[in-house]
């Protein structure tokens, strides 16, 4: 593609920045489990290591975090994209999404909150730092353990993509996924 | 893939949350312009728009976007990813960056900043918020233009990937890109 000058026009569009990986955050405070869908989260920092995620406030999820201090970051492929989907449309204010979208949970290794079966990577975090970020909170956590199918994961530590479809959000309630090929560039 | 429980393990990998979108991030200060490659970006709030990025301090780039206040990000296809890398291996503190490696800028739109003439997307910040993320600095903007490659959007504004191949990071120095078929989900 040749992209001049010329052809570029301003145009009123809010996704430049998708496709972006999808994560089920999960939060539990005080008897109560929670599961919503994140398109805005990222990592931030090596030492320590820190990954944040950004919530507004009117999200069920959003409390269960200010209170406990804990979250996870669940990865599903995308064959899992209707569930992912509809946990982001169902509100933990309206009854147990759990119940009602039949999720099945693990144990937390690190932290209360339990983590989602389906998940191919799992990312704990314990609050470091909330900030107010416009109209959402940006919940930045130390991450205290993260883990992953074995299988899902290279030698190197990367996701397998022979083995895993990650599933990314494009806008406009559209998820997409990445090739299984892949460029290595090797620093000369 | 059938992730049973017994199959998880603990494993040092610290790019479970990935596949990120790669951006070049631009800022310029007192005559001096320069570029870098990040995926510790997202989008962070409706109400302003605004969106962070990560940025070590040893970063050329950091002490621009402190000093000028701005930055832009642009997104470069999966076709540019040698230069994408480039970008991110070369340093500022070592000369001029866009005369070592041939970069061809325009004007910025609503900031002082260029951009690059090779973006699909390019997005422009002015510094709302710096946050001590760790070792890093998440520099948190609030967008004032937006703007990209007619062809490279939708009508509804998403990125046309059927026209663009966007540049997402796996880890390790691998880069990877997306398929061009896609769900979307229609809620009911």
């Amino acid at each position: 593609m040749n992209l001049n000058n010329e052809e570029f026009m301003t145009k009123d569009i809010t996704h430049q920045g998708y496709p972006k990986i999808v994560t089920v955050v999960g939060a539990h405070h005080d008897g109560r489990t929670n599961f919503m869908t994140a398109a805005w989260s990222t990592y931030l920092s090596h030492q320590p290591l820190l990954f944040g995620v950004s919530i507004a406030p009117e999200r069920f999820t959003h409390d269960l975090i200010k209170n406990s201090e804990e979250f996870n970051c669940n990865f599903l492929p995308y064959s899992e994209t209707e569930k992912i989907h509809k946990i982001g449309r169902v509100s933990g204010h309206d009854g147990d999404k759990i119940k009602k979208l039949n999720l099945e949970i693990e144990k937390g290794h690190s932290i209360k909150t339990p983590y989602l079966q389906s998940a191919y990577a799992v990312i704990e975090c314990k609050l470091h730092k909330s900030v107010k970020a416009g109209d959402h909170t940006f919940f930045i956590g130390e991450i205290s353990d993260a883990f992953g199918h074995e299988e899902a994961f290279t030698d190197q530590g990367i996701v397998n993509l022979k083995k895993v479809d990650p599933t990314l959000y494009l806008g406009s309630n559209t998820y997409v996924t990445t090739r299984q090929d892949q460029k290595v560039i090797q620093d000369k």
